[in-house]
């Protein structure tokens, strides 16, 4: 695989939350390798180690940055037991963080998987708690400045990966489900524009919603449904949240049904 | 209209909280676009869809910024209808988002306004939902990085203005209201320091205040009226909410009475 | 005391929080004076006015940041009153903020301290409630473009210091206290790891713990003891919230018993 010349930019995303100095510090050590990174944030809001959310978002947001973009993403309740660092090389990008399925979207065919073993590119003293400021922190920095992944770990080709759950596909229906619920309360769901007919009926906890939305706009308390900004169905209520009106999570099924022609 | 030596800043303001991705994904296109952009947040957790409130921190944030500096804001309830993208150059810097009001206090008659409808500098693909990332961000990367707003888009004069609450002049006193309300509970008002003599009563909720106080310390619990940092009286209570002990919110009516000499 | 070369880098820390743009402000002022200047979160979320909670974390953060980084750090209850504007220069660091015991921590044989009395560094208007931007901003942007302490301030000798609860040792035991609780309910002690056996009995409201874990792994519900991130002591429970079960606080006593030989 060529080498990928480096945007300089760190993306970081993890469940750390922005109460404590946990970001500041992983920043400060990214810095400290590598003056001249350019570090992102994506959220540090992610649910405490909800690792299926913090894949959806990467995963939705990772394509918006340039070729040779690093991705630091941490949500490791695993930290300090046996489970591997490790770097991700795609085609165009790098993924950094623990071996639990946070990467299972980009891994296919073309990735290289890195287990991450060369203490060298680590902080000095590792603790059993916190390796986003002790591993992946001054491995992001050594990667964004051009370190390549292969003298920074050994490549494996068993990785973590978790069991997506994929939409149904039945003669007459689509059943998919809630995937992600965003700020708005718009409900996500795991269908994409392609599965959805313009003109099908859309059921959700009983609810029928005909055809597909332009936008979020409409007469206030209206059900909606519309292809979201990534591509996927997506539940709206115009002018409320969905999911505090029909008190549906993630998980909740939706069916997608096509017109009887 | 002379050009505007660029400062290579990007604020940006939004309603996207800092729960999903929508933040990072925008800062990534910007990246993509002008890979040198500084990218400063103002905040993204205006109420959702309160532009009043948006505009309200645009106004007091804008000026401590360098000539050149390219505010991206984006609280954009109609999203995907016709309300129309544009782009504000006032006598120092530009501003960039939904034609909604949102740029109100801006506008006057220094200010260039363009309506943005020259799809070479938007991504390729435009959803019906996230203009901040379809169109916004590359207009604003493009502009901070030198391209002129009059290759952007079209000159316009009938922007979308809010109709804003004036205090009210009378011989014996003002009367004014809150428009805003700080994270310490502090009640900020539309009323300017010039209209507020020293020894002035301040009356809110049937309560007087007699006098302006210099800073916000006093024995806990202390009624206070000041003038605050974006130079508009305020009104505290020592140690504690003002917002939550009076139980006011924005609107609430707040008089400044003149001492009968 | 020689010249330390800068980072460039400004972290900034406050009770500002995230919801109003006073963070944005202060950014705007930074690069006002130096545009260069790369400005890093520590978090805004301090509880309001806790400056204790502020100087635990500045202190377990500005360690990971390059030499000559400077530190800005302003949770302010004084603000407008007689309380000095400072300037703490370390061996190898800087912080920038009011004398309020904010950088007790730092403050030892080697530090220099400056009382903040030349105008010509701090915007031309000061207000009396937002000297974070008026004057620490401006002075932080140009110590990180290089000017010098001397230049700045009159050298002092005596900052307001923290009254610090110390871990108090006796033949069989170490009575220490829970001085910060992190996002994950985690209660963090001011108790170093050096006091702590690995064999110690570790007592926490009338609970006890037997030994050091490694991590924070365990069947869901256990207590754990063990040491954190930052060197000291912490008490957690796998998998939930060790605050919100034991309704422990900052404050709460915590017991290092030794085994018996």
């Amino acid at each position: 695989m060529e080498s990928i010349a480096r945007s300089g930019i760190i993306t970081f995303l993890s469940d750390f939350g922005l109460d404590d100095a946990y970001v500041g510090i992983v920043k400060g050590v990214i810095l400290s390798v590598f003056p001249r990174a350019i570090i992102i944030d994506i959220t540090h809001n992610i649910k405490p180690q909800s690792i299926s959310e913090a894949s959806y978002l990467l995963f939705t947001s990772a394509p918006y940055f340039p070729p040779g973009t690093v991705h630091l993403a941490v949500v490791d309740p695993g930290v300090g037991t046996s489970r591997r660092p490790i770097l991700v090389q795609t085609r165009e990008q790098f993924l950094v963080g623990p071996d639990n399925g946070l990467f299972t979207d980009f891994i296919n065919d073309d990735a290289k998987i890195f287990h991450l073993n060369r203490p060298e590119f680590f902080l000095n003293h590792i603790s059993q708690t916190f390796h986003a400021r002790d591993i992946f922190a001054p491995v992001s920095a050594h990667l964004a400045s051009g370190v390549s992944p292969e003298k920074m770990g050994e490549p494996i080709s068993n990785p973590c990966l978790l069991n997506r759950p994929k939409p149904e596909i039945k003669p007459d229906r689509i059943i998919g489900q809630v995937i992600h619920i965003d700020r708005f309360g718009d409900l996500i769901t795991n269908i994409p524009q392609k599965l959805v007919p313009e003109n099908a009926i859309i059921r959700i906890m009983g609810k029928e919603i005909s055809g597909l939305s332009k936008n979020y706009c409409g007469p206030a308390g209206t059900l909606l449904a519309l292809i979201g900004s990534s591509g996927l169905l997506e539940i709206s209520i115009a002018s409320d949240s969905a999911s505090l009106r029909l008190k549906a999570g993630v998980g909740q099924p939706v069916e997608v049904i096509f017109a009887q022609s």
